[in-house]
Formats: C-alpha cells, structure tokens, sequence
C-alpha cells in the first residue's frame, strides 16, 4: 500500500558538527536500507529546499508511522503523509 | 528531468453528461499514451479526493507546460508543479 | 486499519428538492449499512455545521476510496483524509 | 457530551531528559486513567506526527478544559478542540 | 454552559427579494424570541460586516447545535463555535 | 463602545517562575480593577487553550489601546480587536 | 476617531451596465459628500487592484457601520476595519 | 508617490534594556525628522498591537527600500508595502 | 522604475467563444506594443498555469495601474504587485 | 531554461558579526560570478523586505538545486522556485 511521504527538514543551527554529521549518516544509511528491500519506493529531493518527496510501500498506517518516527532525522522534520491508490487510468504494474 | 505534479479536479455540475464522458475518455487516452511513451512516469490516485499526484519525466518546463495545458481536463483543474532531482540518498537507477 | 475523515457538505441551492432528498435518503442508507458491517466505525456531526467526524475501519487506502467515492453526497463534499494507528497509551481493545 | 480534541506535541530539544521521561509517564498515567473511568473514550496517533485524535466525554466544557489544562504536555501542545452531538444517521448506541 | 459563536452571512443576490424579506423577519424573531428566553445571551454585529459575535447559553453541544441548524439565515452562513467556560479572573456572576 | 478582543497568551518557558508568578497576580488584579469599573464587561476562558475572548467597553480606540498595552500579560499576549456595534436584533439594554 | 478601512471590489459580470453605471455613480457622490464633510478624511486606490484604503475620521463603531454598510457597493465589497489611534511619535495635528 | 506601509515590530526579549531604549529614541527621532520633511506622511497605531499603519511619499521604490531600510527597528519589523495612486473619487489635494 | 506583477488567470466558462477570442487578441496586441515600447519589460509564463510573470518599467505607481487596469483580461485576473528596486549585487545596467 | 526565485533571508541575531560580514561577502561574489556568467539572470531587491526576487537560467533542476543549496545564505532563507517558460505573447529573444 503506497503513502505519499513529504519530508521537509529544519536541522537547528546550534546541533553539533558531529552529531549532526551522525544523524545524517544514519538517516542515509537507514534510508537506502529501506530502500533496497522495496519498502522506500521513490525519493526525489525538491528543487531549493532542503526538503524531499517520498513513496513509501507498506502493509498499513501503523507499519508507516513506525518506520518514519524511526528516522533519525525524525524530530527535525515536519512530515505530511498522503494516502495513495492504483489511479483507475494507470498503466505501470507497480503504481500500486 | 521530472516534475511532481499535483492535480485536483473539479469539474462543474452543469457540464453536459455527454461532453464530461468525452473528456473524461479524452483524459484517459492521453494520460495512457504519455505513460506508454515514458513521459508520464507515475500517476496515483489520492485517497478521498478527485485529485491525483503525477510524476512527469519530460525535456524541460516548456515541455511540461505543452503537456499539461493540453490535458483534456486541464480547464477545470487546479494544477500545482514543484521540480525534482535525483536525491543524495537515491539508490534506484530511475530515481531521476 | 482506522482513518480519519472529516466531510464537510456543501449542497447547491439549485438541486431540485426531489434530487436532493433522494440524495440524503440514499447517504443516509449507505452510511447505516456500513455502519452495520462495522465499516464505518464512528460519525459524529460537528456542532454548528453541515459536517460530519467519522471514523471507518478499511483493508487498505484502496477501499477507503472505493466507499467515499461512492457516497451519493461525495460531489458535494469536501473530504480530508488522516491515517490513523494505535496510541502507545490506548488501552481500549478496539482503538485499532 | 463528546469534544474531539486534535493535540499536537512540540516538545522543546532543551528540555532535560530526566525532565522529559517524567512528563511522558505522567502524562501516559493520566490518559490510561481517564480511559478507565471512560472520560477519554478514544485515543490515536496520527500517522507520521508527534499528535493525536481524541474523543473525550465530559459534563461541560468547564470539565474538558479542566482535563486538558492538567495533562502534563499541556505546555508542549497546540489544542484544537471541536464540539460534537450525535450524528442522525448514527446507529451505535455509543456514539454520543 | 456557553459557547461564543461567530456568524457570517451571505444571501445569495437571486433569491427573491420576497424570500429574502421573509427569511430575515424570521431570523430576527427567532432570535429576539431566544434573547427573551435567556439562551441567546449576546448578540452584536461586526463593524463593517454582515456578521455577528453572539454569546449562547445552552444545555450542551446537542442543544446548540439545533438552535443553529434551525436559524432561517443558516443555509446563508458560515458558523465557527467555540466552546467557552468561566475565565478564573472573571467576577461577574454571569460570566458563566 | 463595545470591542471584542480575543487575548492568545505564549509566556516563554525561560521566565524565572517568580516573574511569571508576579506577572500573573498583576494581570488578575488589573483585570478584575477594570470588571469592577465596568470598562471589562465580560471575560471567558476559551476551552482547551491558554486564552481568553473580552468584551470591553471604552470611550474610544486611544482607551482601548491604552489599556490593552498596559495588560501585565501584553508582551506575550496576540491579541485581535474587532469592533462592536449594536445588533439590529438584540433586545438586551446591555448589547452595546 | 481613526479607522483604517480596506475595501476590496467584485463586481459580478452579470449585473446590467445600467445599474453597474448608476451603483457607480451613487458610491462616488456619497464618498465625495463624506470626504467634504471631514468624515472621510482619506480615500487611495491599490495600485493593480479594484480596491482601496480609506480612513474614516468617525465618532463610534455604529458611525463607522452606518456609514459602510449604507456604501451602494456595499453588497459587492469585502471590507476589512481596523481601529487607530495617535502614534507617540506623530507630529501632525491631525493623525489622530 | 505614495505607499502603505505597514509594521508589526516584535523586540526580542533578550535585548538589553539599554540596547532597546537606545533604538526606541533613534527610531522615534528617525521618524519625526521624516514627517517634518513631508516623506513620512501619516503614521497611526493600531488598536492592541505593537504595530503601526504609515503612508509614505517618496520619489521611487528605491527611495523607499533605503528609508525603510534604515529604520533603526527594521532587524525587528515585519513590513508589507502596498504601492497606492490617487483614487479617481479622491477630493483631496494631498490625497496622491 | 520597476514592479513584478504576478497574473493569474480565470475566464468564466460561460463567456462567448467569439468575445474570448477578441479578448485573447487584444490582450496580445496591448501587451506587444508595451514590450516594443520597453514599459512591459519581460513576460514569463509559469509552468503548469494560466498565469504570467512580468517586469513592468514605468514612471510611478499611477502609470501601473493605469496599464494594469486596462488590460483587456483585467476583469478575469488576481493580480499581485511587488515593487522592486536595484538589487545592491547586481550587475547587469538594466537590473534597475 | 528559466526559473523565477524568490528568496527570503533571516540572518540570526546572534551569528558572529565577522562571521555574518562573511558570509554576505561570499554570497556577492558568488551571484556576481553567476551574473557574469549569465546563469543569475536577473535579480532585484524586494521594496522594504530583505528579500529578493532572482531569474536563473539554468540547464535543468539538477542545476538549479546545486546553485542554490551552494549559496552561502542558504541555512538562512526561504526559498521558493517557480519553473518558467516562454509566453505566447513575449516578443523579447531572451524572455526564454
């Protein structure tokens, strides 16, 4: 089941270097984790924010909130979450 | 290059049932062949909503514009275009 | 799985009255039979308006949408949909 | 008499940890009794945010303020609150 | 147990000046008639608006709710309702 | 002349508690100063938040502004006046 | 008194030329008539826009509604007020 | 030419009181120089909010940036600009 | 000097096809003599909708509206004005 | 390809005076050097606003982000990009 993801990121100025530079590895590595067992479909970064869109594929509502309030990245974020369906004029086998 | 395209329908009340069935059929047709063609990467139906969230692979802005206000329901839709690119964390080889 | 959908109506003046009483008679009937199969889990009217909290109990986002749309009030509605899951501090068996 | 309560949590990154732990288990302790006594009939999270859908049954809105100026997150949350009534086409006998 | 409601009309420009005519001497008997009786505690317009602020003291959300869904003006208006209890700084004995 | 005035209050976490405690003593006193004059006709607590709406009735715009600007709570407060005026309808002697 | 007044014109397309140019005619006596009597102490047009900013020199919030709400475009205007009062730092006479 | 300006000033709380002052006379001189000068036309308070409505007369948009740019409160102002022209019902002299 | 003027368009369904047209014509025609008159600087269109971006160069504000407000679409436009000024770091002669 | 950018910096009040100097000094030569190049088209102050309205002229989104997430007031601004394209109507050769 598809759930459009908008991702928006505020990372506060006064976060140290390091700790900073530790969220965003695992944010990374976490991300394409997910990504190669199918779960994180799709992710574009949007033109000049410091933001991203995302399509996750998951079994329900609870399996997505576990999966996005595990981000690293997850208390820096405003996050909008848009449930998806086959729309009735696609064509591509895995748009759903 | 893609585009993510958001697309919310209204079609008002009093259009004759024959000409909203011809643009609907009309609609469908021309999003069908642009899937086929590759250009119209994505289409998802969004929850509870006569809307629809598109990914769109096209040549630049000129060209997204020539497709989207040729859409047969383009005069009742309110259409809105944020541009993408290939995020840091991408692993998917079409992710861009 | 829960959703959360706020529907708020807005009915044209110009429905002719037989049209529009056929329109809430069938609602009313859908949303009760729904209701029955355990479907449609909670509607509360909000106080001062003509519109409606509810609560539906649904496979996925697919049939969430299958049902809206296919309320005979749905042309007429403005919906907004929010995925709901189980609070870590619910205790009630059946708030999931 | 029922009121659906949207919360919404920001809490502050300054806030020491102990300080935290402490308001959470107070603030889960105080919700669970409430459910108990049956004030709180619903509770649930929001997919992809730190907040939360409530229905809450009291004697008035002197009570519902009552109850919600004392959660302990109080400070840390923006409330919206909306009244409800019974639904004409409901048919649960709990829904009111 | 009050609620600060807040009204904003608008009659459409093609309903018959009769009807409009009819409605509004309703409206204002309706209201003068609830005045008397104490439920309608305040009314008082807006400057340079048609609208209203009114002040109602009901039995609870169900009672307030009927009071406003039968107010002849109220296909015409937009409502926002908010519940309201006794501030603690307040000394008036009718301010709750 | 009648205004309302909705008083939205954000007191900042970092006030020494004995500042806050001293701010609010002051904001009561002042508050119930001016009930007792009749210049603050009504006071409500609205359900759920830390605010109020107020009906003051002054001399004129200057009295209003000056004594909203010397609220104890005014540099925390967002406070919204729209002026009042006598409604067509009302029957209290007291509505403007 | 001072009032800042943002009047904001839609004129729908099917009201007839005739009584478009005489609605006209009749708003430009009657504000001309209350800026020769001092009421209307200022009257500008937003650049791009059908609409303009006026101050009204008025005695009391009923003055200012009279004197708006008996406006020929009235019916056709979206007015939004906003009560002034003297700046400390102002030297002219009759900024108040 | 003239303009609508208007300013919402928020003076962040942990500026010294020396720092402040210092800026409140500067501004106050800043402005008062101006409206002898004939630039700074009209400045009001508005009712219950640290802000002010002003119009100025300057030469040119750029005129206008570097006067408003140099207002010793700017780092702490929330300013629109609205371009204004004389209305075509305007009797004033001084009204463009 | 030089404003942005953001251009949004909505032509009503109902206008007829032949006055549409003349319309569309001469808003061409006029927005061409004031490019070849260098006033009407630059014109974009925005990717997705019926709406433009354009520099307009003019003597003052007064000349703006009176070119804006004889557009013939102007009835079936939102228009937005921002007046601009020479950016400190740009370097081209005709940024001003 | 063009895109229109809007952007809206906030400087924090407590970056280190040599540090913003800095900072401002490196964003100049950084749009001057992309001025020179022709790929910063345009860019203009906003009246009254530390903000500035930009054109880019770049190969394509990928670009765009790269030259934006670059600039040294980056972690400082709000920015908004709207993608362009030539109008019917332009009749300048580099209005594309």
């Amino acid at each position: 089941m598809l759930y459009h993801v908008f991702m928006d990121v505020k990372i506060p100025r006064d976060l140290p270097a390091e700790e900073r530079a530790d969220i965003l590895a695992r944010e990374k590595a976490y991300s394409q984790d997910l990504q190669r067992q199918g779960t994180w479909r799709h992710i574009w970064r949007v033109a000049g924010q410091y933001a991203n869109v995302s399509i996750l594929d998951v079994r329900d509502n609870a399996e997505l909130h576990q999966i996005l309030s595990a981000l690293p990245l997850f208390p820096f974020m405003q996050i909008t979450v848009t449930p998806l369906l086959r729309h009735p004029s696609a064509i591509r086998g895995d748009d759903s």
